[in-house]
C-alpha cells in the first residue's frame, strides 16, 4: 500500500511504502518533469532553465492514482504527472556511504582468472548480429577489454572495429598508427622489448578511452599481448594500504611526452583518479612518460614512492594477468583509463605487425545503451 | 653561497641558500636522473621502471661544483649529474596550502571587462606567422577563448582553423556540424531563440576540451555570440558562499543526450571539477541536457538546487558577459572544460550559417609549449 505525504509545507513529499520512506524535494520533482512544457517530447532536452523555475517551488497538492502521483506546484499552479516506478528508480533518498574506491555494480574487476573466459566475439558475427554486438560492448563495459577473432587481414582494417560503436581519435600518432619492429625507434612501443603494463598516453588531457590494436602479421615468435585490470590493482593496493591508495589519489603526478617533432604533451593527473564521491573513474600508469612529481608534499613523499612501487609490483603480479597471442585479423580493444596493456618480448626473427588507434568509451557506452534500450522494446512487444 | 647536506644517513638531501631549504629524496633524485641509461637521450622516454631501482636507495655521496650537483646512489654505486637551476624548479618541498578552486597562475579568470581587448588573430597571420600563433593560442591558454577575423568564407573553412593546433574530434554529430535554422529542429542549438550559455555536450566523457564555430552567412539581426568565464562564475560562488561551491563540486551531477536515434549518451560529472588537491579543472553547465540528480544526499539537496541555482544567476549577469558579432569569414574557439558560450536570440528574416567542431585543448597546449620552446631557442642563440 503506497501512501504519499507532504511535508515542511509542501517543501518535500514522502512516497512510503511498508517500512520504506523516500522523500523527494518539490525543486527537484519540478526540475524533473517530463511535461510538454519542461522536456521536449521530441528529444528529451529540457525546455527550460532552473531561473525559469520560482525558487520559492513548493508543493500545494500530491495525490496517488495507481503508478501515477500528481504533483501541483505553487506559485506556478502547475500539476504535473510522474511515474512512481521512475521516481523510486531515481530516488536519492538514501544514506549509502561507499568507500573510496568504489565501481558501480556493473563493473566486474578481475586478475588472471578471467584467462579462462577472455571476452571474445567474432568479427562477422559483430558486424552482422546487434545482439552479438549488444553482449560484447557489454563485456568491454564490464572488464575494460574484448577481444575479437577472424576479421579481414587487410591495412587499416582497425577501423571496422571502431565503425562498430563509434569514432577515431586522431592524435599527433594520426588517426592510426603503425606498430612493427624498427631499428631507430623513436617510441619504446615500436622496440623488440617486453614493456610492463601500462596505460597508453598518459600525457594527454583528455586521454583516449580506447585504444584498439589490430594484428596483421605476426611471424615472430613471442610479443604475446597482457592486460591488467587497474580497477583491480587500486582495489589490491587498498586492501593492503589504505594510505597508499590514498597518497596515489589526493595527489596529481606529471606525465610528459616530448619526443617527436612538434610535440609536447604534458598533463597533471592522479594516477587513481576518484570522482568527487570516491568512484573509481581511471588509473594512469606509464613509467616510460612520468615526469618529475613535484605536487606531493615533502612529508608524503617517500609515501607516495611506496606506493607507486607497490602499485607497479602487483601489475607486474603474474597472478593479475590475462595474455593472449594475437593471430592475423584479430584484435583487441582496451578501456584505456581502466586496463593496462603491454606485450611480452619477441624473437627477431619473423615480423609483427599490428595497427593501433584511439577512440571513446563515451560512444562505445553509447551504442550499447541503443543496443539494450531496442532488445527491451522487442521483448516488451513480444510480451504484449 | 649554496650548500648540500645529507639527511637521515642519504635518505634525503638539503640543498641550502641563505635562509632557504630545500629537500629532495633519494628516491625522488633516482627515479628523475637524466644519464643515457635512466632516459632516452633521442626522446627524453624513460628507459627504467620504479622496479629497476633499488627499494633501499640511499645517497652516498652529494658535491657541488657551480651549478652541479653530483649525487651517488648506493647501492647501485651510480653517480648522477643534476643541474641545480632543474632541481630547485621542480622542487616539492613546499608548504603551500591553496584554497579549493585555485587555478594556474597562467589562468586569468575575467568578466565582461574582457569586452575592451577580446583575444582576436587575423586567420592569414597566425596561418603564416609564429609568432602569431603562439600569441594567439597564448591567450587561449590564458582566457579560455579567441576569435579569428578575416579567414576565408568556404565550406569546411573552420577545418584550417583545426590544422593550426590539432585534431577534429569526431562524434555522432559528426566531424563538423551545420548550425541553421531549421524548421523541425531535433537540437536546440538549431532553433532561432536565444540559448542561456553553457558548456557543450556535458554528457559525453571526455567532454570535448575545444569547439570551434565558424561563421560562413550571417544577414539575419541579432544571433550575437557571447562567452562567460566559467572559472570566474566558480570564483564569485566560492566568494558568496563556499557551501554552495563545496555542493557543486564534491557530488556528481547527471547529463544526458538521447536526442538521435541510435544516441544515448550519459556522464556522471560534477558542475564544478576539481582536482584531487583542489584544482579548479572544469566547469559544466547546460539546462537542456542535465539528467535527474540523484547523487546528491537527500540533506544536501536544498543546497544543491540553491547552489545550481546561484551559478546560473551568475552565468546570466551580464557584468560576467563578453559578447562580439561573427560577420562571415570569423570565427571563435572556446575552452570548453572552462568557458560557456551561448547565441543570443536573432530575427527571422536573413540566413544564419555557422559551422561547428570539436577538438581537444592537449593538442593546442602541445603547440602552444613547441612555439615557446622554439622561440626561447631562437632567442639563446640569438643573445650567445
Amino acid at each position: 500500500m503506497l501512501e504519499c505525504i507532504l511535508n515542511e509545507d509542501g517543501v518535500y513529499l514522502t512516497l512510503v511504502e511498508g517500512e520504506t520512506r523516500t522523500r523527494f524535494h518539490a525543486i527537484w520533482l519540478r526540475d524533473n518533469a517530463w511535461d510538454a512544457a519542461t522536456r521536449s517530447a521530441d528529444n528529451g532536452q529540457r525546455l527550460i532553465a532552473l531561473r525559469d523555475i520560482p525558487q520559492e517551488t513548493r508543493i500545494s497538492a500530491a495525490t496517488l492514482t495507481g503508478a501515477t502521483l500528481s504533483v501541483t506546484f505553487a506559485p506556478e499552479d502547475k500539476t504535473v504527472d510522474y511515474d512512481v516506478s521512475w521516481l523510486l528508480q531515481n530516488a536519492y533518498d538514501r544514506t549509502d556511504a561507499a568507500q573510496p574506491g568504489w565501481t558501480k555494480s556493473s563493473v566486474e574487476t578481475w586478475d588472471a582468472e578471467l584467462m579462462s573466459r577472455i571476452p571474445v566475439a567474432s568479427f562477422a558475427s559483430v558486424s552482422t548480429d546487434p545482439a552479438a554486438l549488444k553482449t560484447w560492448l557489454g563485456q568491454i563495459a564490464r572488464f575494460g577489454f574484448g577481444k575479437l577473432a577472424d576479421g579481414p587481414i587487410e591495412d587499416l582494417a582497425l577501423m571496422k572495429v571502431v565503425d562498430l560503436f563509434g569514432y577515431v581519435r586522431e592524435t599527433n600518432y594520426g588517426r592510426h598508427f603503425e606498430v612493427r619492429t624498427e631499428v631507430n625507434p623513436t617510441n619504446l612501443a615500436y622496440t623488440g622489448l617486453g614493456l610492463q603494463a601500462h596505460t597508453d598516453n598518459p600525457y594527454r588531457d583528455p586521454v583516449p578511452t580506447i585504444q584498439v590494436l589490430y594484428c596483421l602479421e605476426s611471424s615472430a615468435a613471442g610479443g604475446e599481448n597482457m592486460v591488467v585490470d587497474g580497477f583491480r590493482v587500486a582495489e589490491q593496493l587498498r586492501s593492503e594500504n589504505e594510505d597508499w591508495f590514498n597518497v596515489l589519489a589526493r595527489h596529481c603526478a606529471h606525465f610528459e611526452y616530448a619526443g617527436s617533432d612538434g610535440v609536447m604533451l604534458r598533463s597533471r593527473r592522479p594516477m587513481i583518479e576518484l570522482a568527487p564521491d570516491g568512484e573509481l573513474i581511471g588509473v594512469r600508469f606509464n613509467n616510460r612518460s612520468t615526469a618529475a612529481i613535484t605536487d606531493v608534499p615533502f612529508d608524503e613523499m617517500a609515501t607516495y614512492y611506496a606506493a607507486y612501487r607497490r602499485m607497479g609490483e602487483i601489475i607486474d603480479d603474474p597472478a593479475m594477468e590475462v595474455s593472449f597471442r594475437l593471430e592475423p585479423g584479430e584484435s583487441f580493444l582496451v578501456d584505456n583509463r581502466r586496463v593496462l596493456h603491454a606485450r611480452k618480448g619477441y624473437a627477431g626473427t619473423g615480423t609483427r605487425w599490428f595497427q593501433g588507434c584511439y577512440a571513446d568509451m563515451d560512444s562505445l557506452n553509447s551504442k550499447l545503451a541503443v543496443l539494450e534500450a531496442a532488445e527491451d522494446a522487442a521483448q516488451l512487444e513480444a510480451a504484449e
